[in-house]
């Protein structure tokens, strides 16, 4: 007998045939002895409707009645759930987040979960009770329903692992687990039994989007056991764990890509000290994340400094520093939206040497000119032309010998 | 400076144009000087695809799961009202029914309002606050979201208003007020500009349907004057208030008419006691709610009983008394759905003789024949042909001095 918490997301909700699915799932853990929470989002398409009409009442609504239009979708799902599980002969109820409670901080539409009280629940899951619970959303200081910003169903569901002690958080989506890389692009891709906490948070920040990204943080943190897999095929997912849970450990897990971002480089600025602070406060105050960055040497006491913002903030970017032209004194702005970011990640590299050399004969074997590198204990990420993505991807799955036999 | 309620209806903010109409009006209460708070339905539509979804996965699904599930509709509109009165500058919070708290009984999907806490609302309606407010809902003894039954938000509206202790509860609608009859079928119809509260019953429960016959009911008891007017004209309304205050006391105040009864006769049926506790105790049984009843004079020791029940209950009417018939010892059962019933409604009958007279008279003189009458102290019912109603309900309006000039 386990303790686990299933989360179903939007497109696993999606109509009454899906969520009749979802309650078959549910059973099948219950009549296998398990203790089961649920969490449930949205019904895919709700919450963008919802949205929608709070924006279109009022650009700059009222965070706290966004919060209290948007929760309405999760709680139309956990009782619909319920009712579907009820049907089977399970029983079950459904719980709101002001209900189990649980607490937030008073961030109304970014709220962080602060205490989930669990013992109630803990109890009738003891009797055999179904426990359906809202994701994305709590209840905050001020008594109001507070939404945890998108995605926040994850999250929910790792936290109420947490609470309850849950031996596993199954994660159901629309994919059926964790690809070396993305499997739409490379048919050669593989699905990972386990992947650690860490690689998962770099594979995620890099664009493999399966789990959100907070989530990850959060069951790193309190140790919560991720099971991700798919709502649709019967078939075992990938555990995301404590790398101490992961005996062979392969040097490179994943190669990941990201199209999102933009080149961008500030050509002849003098080389003295203060000149990056000077672009990087420029930036920071325009809200804009910087994330690759590379300096040359200097020449005739003049540098060139590239670095890679996402392609939404280019347009502000470029801007806020077009205005501090003056004060920066560079010489030339040049901007290049045509990139992709490649990066290999792996809890392996710790203790081994030569992955980036690795990486560096691949791609020139196959002409391609890395533009920007930048790496990190467990990743090395390039910026190449974008139109070699597919090249590198499936020539790095190769090369680090993660192709499928 | 007054404290009023206003109600909205479905139709009222069925979708976005029209939450800003409604925001319109409040903001006009607000800028008169008056203390406001706005009780809103679901969405027009809204609440319909809900129940639909409830029963699509159970047919017997749990009252506690679709109360959670179906509440939601009010609570979607009450943060969307209150985004477009904040966009208009008007200060304003939504209020789920458990954040009031409306607390009711523990009878899921038909509730009882037991109790409303009514100070914080009034504490922040004196700092100018609008308070949206979700009807037809409620928090139960068990912690869990009731619901009141359908058309329950006039119910919420008016035990709010009472509450409150507002000056007035104005219901929102799409008719602008009560008329003398259906203005549909007698052009020369008249707005009321008052009606009393036992009026208003009567002619609610013969068919014109504006106000929910339970809102009526309470505001009668808690004394709350109430408007009916219209969300989308601007036009006074009629007022339902308590009889002492309508000076000008009309005879007869209005002209109701339904076409959802059948009569049923129970014809040669031996006239002894206990014979009509027999047939009307089987009805019972069957839940069938029976409303007029005659019985002629005995003959050879045999009697004729006429009965009208609603239509739809008419089927299971006719086989619990086919089932009963060798008991009861009827000879033959007939039923007719080819009937009216129209209604003479007015609390000036009291005091006045000849209000029965008078509609006799009047029918007599179209050649339409009388089936049934029934009297109550502030209303005559007869049954007709239905092929007639038309031309009784105009006749009835002439006769009473009811016409518009």
């Amino acid at each position: 007998m386990a303790r686990i918490v299933m989360k179903f997301g939007g497109t696993s909700v999606a109509d009454l045939d899906r969520i009749r699915n979802v309650a078959e799932r549910v059973r099948r853990e219950v009549e296998a002895g398990n203790e089961v929470a649920v969490v449930v989002s949205a019904m895919s398409g709700t919450t963008n409707q919802l949205v929608g009409w709070c924006q279109s009442l009022s650009p700059l609504h009222d965070a706290r009645e966004y919060d209290a239009v948007v929760s309405t979708g999760e709680q139309i799902t956990a009782g619909l759930v319920a009712i579907a599980l009820q049907n089977l002969g399970i029983e079950a109820r459904s719980w709101a987040g002001w209900q189990v409670p649980f607490h937030t901080d008073g961030a109304h539409g970014k709220a962080r979960i602060e205490r989930i009280e669990g013992s109630e629940l803990v109890r009738r899951m003891g009797l055999g009770q179904v426990a359906v619970v809202t994701g994305f959303q709590g209840i905050g200081p001020d008594n109001r329903i507070t939404t945890l910003g998108r995605g926040g169903s994850d999250t929910s569901a790792v936290a109420l692992a947490a609470a309850l002690k849950a031996d596993r958080c199954d994660i159901y989506t629309d994919v059926d687990g964790i690809y070396t890389t993305d499997p739409r692009m490379v048919p050669k891709a593989r699905k990972l039994e386990r992947i650690s906490f860490e690689e998962m948070l770099e594979l995620a920040s890099v664009g493999a989007k399966v789990l959100q990204t907070r989530s990850v943080e959060l069951a790193m943190k309190e140790r919560v056991r991720v099971q991700v897999l798919s709502s649709f095929q019967d078939l075992p997912g990938t555990l995301v764990v404590d790398e101490d849970e992961i005996v062979e450990k392969e040097i490179v897990s994943g190669i990941a890509y990201s199209r999102d971002e933009a080149k961008l480089t500030v050509r002849r600025v003098p080389d003295r000290p203060g000149v990056a602070a000077a672009v990087f406060t420029t930036l920071a105050d325009e809200n804009v994340n910087v994330d690759m960055i590379v300096q040359n040497i200097s020449e005739e006491g003049m540098t060139d400094m590239t670095f890679t913002v996402g392609k939404t903030d280019l347009a502000r970017a470029q801007a806020a520093l077009a205005q501090k032209r003056v004060d920066i004194g560079y010489a030339d702005l040049l901007a290049d939206t045509n990139v992709a970011k490649i990066s290999v990640v792996g809890v392996g590299m710790r203790s081994h040497a030569g992955i980036a050399s690795t990486m560096f004969k691949a791609l020139a074997e196959k002409g391609i000119n890395i533009q920007v590198i930048s790496t990190s204990e467990i990743k090395v990420s390039i910026l190449i032309a974008s139109d070699y993505t597919e090249l590198a991807v499936r020539s790095l799955h190769t090369a680090y010998g993660l192709d499928a036999a």
